[in-house]
């Protein structure tokens, strides 16, 4: 967020640290209740599409026009307070903010629309400025750098993934009956993924012997290469853990920076780290030598 | 269990000590006898479910009510032999041992009530107790030291996994037919659920092509992601597990800091570890050399 | 195998090498065609009860016969050369050969028994005695050590789960009609155990909202707690891998012997452990006193 | 793809570098645009398949006959540029390029063979010659060693697991009745592999009590042991992310032996590391001070 600049005038500035901070109390409770507002907009929706609480119908209307406009003035509130409001509405929440007032606007001409309100739950993202403790934050970070350094390990494993599934799903395609479902490529590509993931809906199933063979070879695989990512992800867990072992304020002699905290000695040039403490090495040559020659070991 | 005291008089802190502790040999197996005859109790509430076991229902029920007493009368000696007896009611075992009882009690007004009696299984809980060996509980700690140090990340991680979750079905929900078994959001999350956990029951199955388009990306995800939980927990039993290995703190010779806790000596300079008491070795030395000698070997 | 000796006589005791080793060409030769026989009676098994293979019965029944006489003759031949054969009838492949030749004579009393001869597949085991190749053994041992130092936190893990899985199945056995095939307690449990294992066979399937609701929680219960065995188990195999950085060589000072292969001084009495080299301390120190005084530091 | 060698003359070897490598921007062009055709051919392969787009059968005839020549011509100019075209037909990615072409000529004779052409996705294999970046090569690597170093112990695993699943389902094979599937032994496996591995398509499963018994076991084996190769796998990928970042060699002054590779100085002691050169601080000591000095810096 840091395109986001509140606006210089006086009340708007407050207004920004009400809404957009979360250190003063009363911006604590502005993010609290409308935390609570959206989860109770978003239970709203969700319990409309549900029949037998039809009869609840003109409620939840009633109901969800007053989210609606309540999240249309907080956007408004939130605009006007800013420096600049349009750069805002470029920025991840603005598009979700726009996002979870639009479909009602929309059901106006469209019908149905605002069963796509569910996407205010990305809203509750905003939860985590709350949680923004430091333990948290620090935990968190660990999380995206192991997801940071694994992501491309586990894309590639996706993707090969993907080619054996498609070429098995392809020859169970040719072997499987169009009865058993395997009416085109693509769905026994849907069925070779509901297989290896071990999902297993069931709502396609192989019937022969040899379909159920490949089957048989498709699930192993998915049982066993699950192994991968959580492998890698696990190692780069414990590397980002790890990681924590080390420090990284720069060695005085040569400016080097990833000395594990008790390191004493630099890694590169062999300086002495610990500054308050003097040098045991220099303290015993010093004991054995002309003071003439202490200048030049300085380094 | 702190709140727990015996009560003062001689009798009962006897019997204090068979029922609540399990040191002596009367104590484990009053405790043994207790969980066997939990077990059975549970087991007979199992079976009596079961249709071709109808025509033992007296003796079902008859046993069923030999249970109960018992445990009535267990339970009171419990709070007999109490200092406090009604704050134990509010312990987690406490309210177990009523609700273990209360369903057969609460039978003879609404039926089927005893089918509840399976809570009675918690009170096998108290079987730990007895397997309370000292390895048992070191490793029980460990557990409970990964879990209390990575529980935040597996919340945050499930948060974001039902946000997700919730969006997907709701745009399934959207595309897939009523007939499909999508009649309500809720339904479409429920099946969400099912397919991102890879249960898949299949009694809802998305059938259009664009529904199981999603539906792959539901399953994908889920099978990716399961990587998440597992690589924090892994990473915080591992670290756990070295935590308890090593002392971290530096050897004062060379600053090596993984040294196991029993070590008298650094693995790697010969140093003197326990700084409290003097180095043995330098006592021997001491006394046989000159004063002169001894600086050198400070290092 | 420890009490499995061979025979005194001559011919008994190559016999036996043939047999029961696998250092020799022929015992390797033997140990194959045995395995390879084996694999062919399975495969024979199998096929024997699949219905479009029906008009082979005859075939089957003379090659069921034929391995079924070629292995009695083995055991003869394995019992006749031990020196105890009753004693090997106790032991785990002793029992597995009779197993695996008791069926089909069991057969000619009893039909269908012959399906159980699958059991033979049991003594594939005897694989494992060719590929003893040392980095197998060391591997297998890893493994071993760690499934040995893992499982009663697996166990403990699996108890505390299936109390949790009987509850939550009877909550939902009261909930659900008897329609949705929770027609009695253990089938819940069965329900129970199929969900939380993410199997989902949707056999049974919860039809009310609320057993819905539980199901869901089962499931994503079922989809993170994978992640406390994975974790353990993890651990536990990195912790036998780093316990090969440990060498077992005792310490001639003091004896202890888990010191890491490269350490220079024990970590209990600071004895130099690498006895090749002369310690350096002791080299300064002689240089630096007199004679006399070295005898009293060998320690 | 070592036994690749261009041919002498100019115009091919320009043509072999174009074509083979992808070092100049005209060569990672060219594998970009065939990398794009191959998933375009295997798009239209996939889409030919679905009924609903029967009718741009005509279009998808003439593309998928497009693609074919083109790729046709692409191996004949491989071949043409190459030193021993024949040899490079017996290499794995020659192999997949004559198949990628072949079921299109032969659809000619057989029809449907076409189905075949997804085989073409295993050329895309050529795409990770060009994601070739140092970083992903390194990660690559890492998991090709982990892979090595525990594809044995997986197959250990596989293995014993096969046994049991076999042996399991012949048991349900005797208990179960034919109607609810179990129609013989490799149908049985075939469900005991289903359900091992929680796939649980529910297309078999049993409905006698002792059947759901056994069946509770094999899911819960499957359940625990996936704990195996996860553990075995992370394991191995921590190993090898610790290998490549540390060099094992001891410091020769205090014996540490965890330096990263680029370390010139011990973290712990000071020591120069580098025993072939040496270190620079003692070289400059030595210029400005009395031999007599130098004996007690030598530790």
């Amino acid at each position: 967020m840091s395109q986001i600049r509140p606006a210089k005038a006086g009340p708007r500035t407050r207004l920004f640290q009400i809404i957009f901070e979360s250190d003063t109390r009363l911006a604590k409770a502005f993010d609290i209740a409308l935390i609570l507002s959206i989860l109770a907009s978003v239970a709203i929706v969700m319990l409309d599409s549900v029949n037998r609480f039809k009869h609840y119908g003109d409620f939840f209307y009633i109901a969800e026009w007053g989210f609606t406009l309540l999240f249309t003035v907080e956007l408004g509130l939130r605009l006007y307070c800013l420096e600049r409001p349009l750069r805002y509405l470029t920025t991840f929440f603005g598009i979700i903010d726009v996002l979870s007032i639009l479909p009602t606007w929309l059901a106006l001409i469209i019908p149905g629309a605002q069963s796509l309100l569910v996407v205010r739950l990305l809203r509750v993202l905003r939860i985590f400025r709350i949680l923004r403790l430091m333990q948290f934050v620090g935990e968190g970070r660990l999380l995206v750098d192991a997801l940071k350094r694994s992501w491309h390990q586990i894309l590639l494993f996706l993707c090969t993934v993907m080619m054996i599934v498609i070429i098995f799903s392809s020859v169970v395609y040719l072997i499987e009956p169009r009865e058993a479902g395997f009416t085109s490529i693509p769905k026994a590509v849907y069925w070779g993924i509901v297989t290896l993931t071990t999902v297993g809906y069931g709502d396609i199933s192989p019937v022969t012997p040899l379909g159920q063979f490949i089957s048989v070879m498709v699930m192993l695989t998915g049982y066993s290469i699950i192994a991968i990512p959580t492998g890698v992800f696990s190692a780069e867990v414990i590397r980002s853990i790890r990681a924590e072992r080390y420090s990284d304020e720069a060695c005085p002699g040569c400016g080097y920076d990833r000395h594990e905290r008790n390191a004493r000695y630099c890694l590169r040039c062999g300086t002495w780290l610990n500054e308050e403490t003097p040098d045991p090495r220099k303290v015993r040559r010093a004991l054995s030598k002309p003071p003439s020659d202490r200048s030049d070991t300085d380094t």
